[in-house]
């Protein structure tokens, strides 16, 4: 245990949402509904799938590792230059390689309560400090989050829309907050994952456009991933923009060959595959619309989101409880209880016929 | 730039081999033929690629992030226990993760002169020293490298074979070495790197098995990969097995998904492919004997290999300056100065028809 890095020697292993043939091995279920890591339930672009198929015979060869072609695609369009866009193996790469890059051990980053694990493990991992701001109607507080700034911050950390709790900053929020820094200025560095990005565009009118001030020169890093809407979860590939000489710096940390080469060819497949993003929203539209009813039904309290997933409030009830309840009947969603909720679950928008399984078992259970 | 981490401020990013489609674009030829970084010139296993085309459809799933399958298929193949098999992003992942759990500002790792950059730069990253003992006669020097072993040396790297010279050391000399340590003991690790382990148990009776000292109760870490023989460069997926409690504290450390679902498929797939094994040894055998010949006849020296590859002498020429002559041909070689061979070339054993094309085109430009 001595041998073993202080700044890691707390660190838990992440808890994925279980996978499905475990469920169906350990239970002898025939029929599991995965609804517990906000996977597209429509699977992959079919043009992904298309690409896997035609270039798997050349994996023996090793991943062009500039990933020009990709970064060349997404810069497109984005309207951004090619030379402002970096690969991660998912967007949780890009924030270790951010760590890695640019965290030191008097530096602190700021994050909101409630919010995704790996941007304290990003920080832990490299001796840097974590403050953590109180949210604002389970919504991240900007003001708050901006009060906590000081010198030592390196970087903040907005997850919008955020997961668990799918709630997001909305234009007006985000204007205010920018107001606090000024274009040009090369730190901290404003980092907003988006990895629900496609969903929120869509299902939040006043959805910010946060290019827009990268674009005016705020030091902004935009975190998306293929792992969402786009169905490429299992390949791992997501990207970020950033400054040039952001992702210039993060190049000489960022491991050579970070993305396969399967998943580069299919995200390029994909990216602009229009009919999939399309039938991928209306399925999530629908799903969040018929969960949040069913769920006011049975007297169990929503939160409003802009993700593919949904937060529910099972309280007086256990969230952890009530998942093995599930669990048993064949349904697998996620309990809150790491992210500060103990008395929530979180249910991933399935298939109509997965949603309506998931209500029926709930009804059960309950 | 003071904003970047000191420990990485002067890291370069990696050369990798040029990839063909560039070459081909870049020089407007149509053949072209890369013997650059030592793939399997055989291409993968058929076993891998049809599973990859079966298995394509599921890629909106995240992995399986334990990566059970794979672990307790590699540890029945290798006769240990699944809790001491960790699998990486190729092995230079875990090289990284090694890194990240357990080298501390103040530690010291030894590394052999002329050895894979990488083990340099996750001692780097972490701020560690890293300290480098002569070779000799092209080969690592055991005894060398344990001269430099003191209270703060936190782990020892072997690459055996040692890229890029294609030399090893041997079952004696191994025998010799472990004569330095105890059973039980915790620590220094040492770490050997057998991503051509396939190859040189083939090509050199006298190649040592380091997973008997492992189960002897050293502080053994091997280190292997599906990059090479089995030809899933492309995917990144490697192993490394490690006593259990180094295992367990790098789990904390490993990104929770790591490997992808469809690396983990494939390389189930092709794990007791012997007959592509087989025959791709055999390419090598007959390739490594053809090259080494041809060299002689041109009077270049070349380095007794025991890995997919071979460094050629054209001194006085320049590595850099005849990579570049080939590269116009149409063949990609690598130079070797990054290694601090500025005199040689490296050259990946190819098919046949490969390497004519390159001892054709070599001689043209001598």
């Amino acid at each position: 245990m001595y041998l073993i890095r202080p700044e890691v020697r707390n660190f838990q292993p992440y808890l994925p949402g279980k996978p499905i043939a475990e469920v169906q091995r350990e239970l002898g279920l025939k029929r599991v509904v995965k609804l517990a890591s906000n996977e597209n339930a429509l699977g992959a672009s079919p043009k992904a799938v298309q690409s896997l198929r035609k270039n798997s015979q050349n994996v023996f060869r090793y991943p062009e590792g500039a990933g020009t072609i990709l970064r060349r695609a997404l810069a497109r369009k984005l309207g951004v230059r090619e030379s402002e866009v970096i690969l991660g193996a998912g967007s949780d790469e890009i924030i270790e390689i951010l760590g890695k890059t640019f965290f030191n051990r008097e530096d602190e980053i700021v994050v909101s309560q409630h919010a995704f694990i790996r941007y304290k493990m990003a920080a832990d991992l490299l001796g840097a400090k974590t403050i953590e701001a109180p949210m604002k109607n389970q919504t991240h507080d900007l003001q708050a989050m901006f009060r906590n700034v000081n010198r030592r911050t390196k970087a903040l950390f907005v997850a919008n829309p955020n997961n668990p709790t799918g709630t997001y900053v909305n234009r007006q929020e985000v204007e205010l907050f920018f107001s606090n820094f000024k274009p040009g200025q090369l730190s901290p560095f404003l980092i907003f994952d988006e990895a629900y990005y496609e969903y929120s565009k869509e299902l939040a009118p006043d959805y910010p456009d946060l290019l827009n001030y990268f674009r005016k020169g705020y030091p902004v890093v935009v975190l998306r991933t293929f792992s969402k809407i786009y169905g490429l979860a299992g390949l791992r590939v997501g990207y970020g923009v950033a400054p040039q000489w952001v992702v210039e710096a993060m190049d000489r940390v960022r491991p050579p060959f970070n993305v396969s080469s399967l998943a580069q060819s299919a995200a390029i497949a994909c990216l602009n595959d229009r009919a999939h993003i399309q039938k991928s929203l209306a399925i999530v539209r629908e799903g969040l619309d018929y969960l949040t009813q069913e769920m006011r039904r049975l007297g169990l309290p929503t939160i409003p989101s802009v993700g593919n997933f949904l937060m529910v409030s099972v309280s007086p009830l256990l969230g952890k409880n009530l998942f093995q309840k599930l669990l048993r009947k064949g349904v697998i969603v996620r309990a809150m209880d790491e992210y500060g909720f103990p008395n929530h679950i979180r249910v991933t928008v399935g298939l109509p016929q997965e949603n309506r399984f998931f209500v029926h078992c709930l009804k059960e259970v309950l």
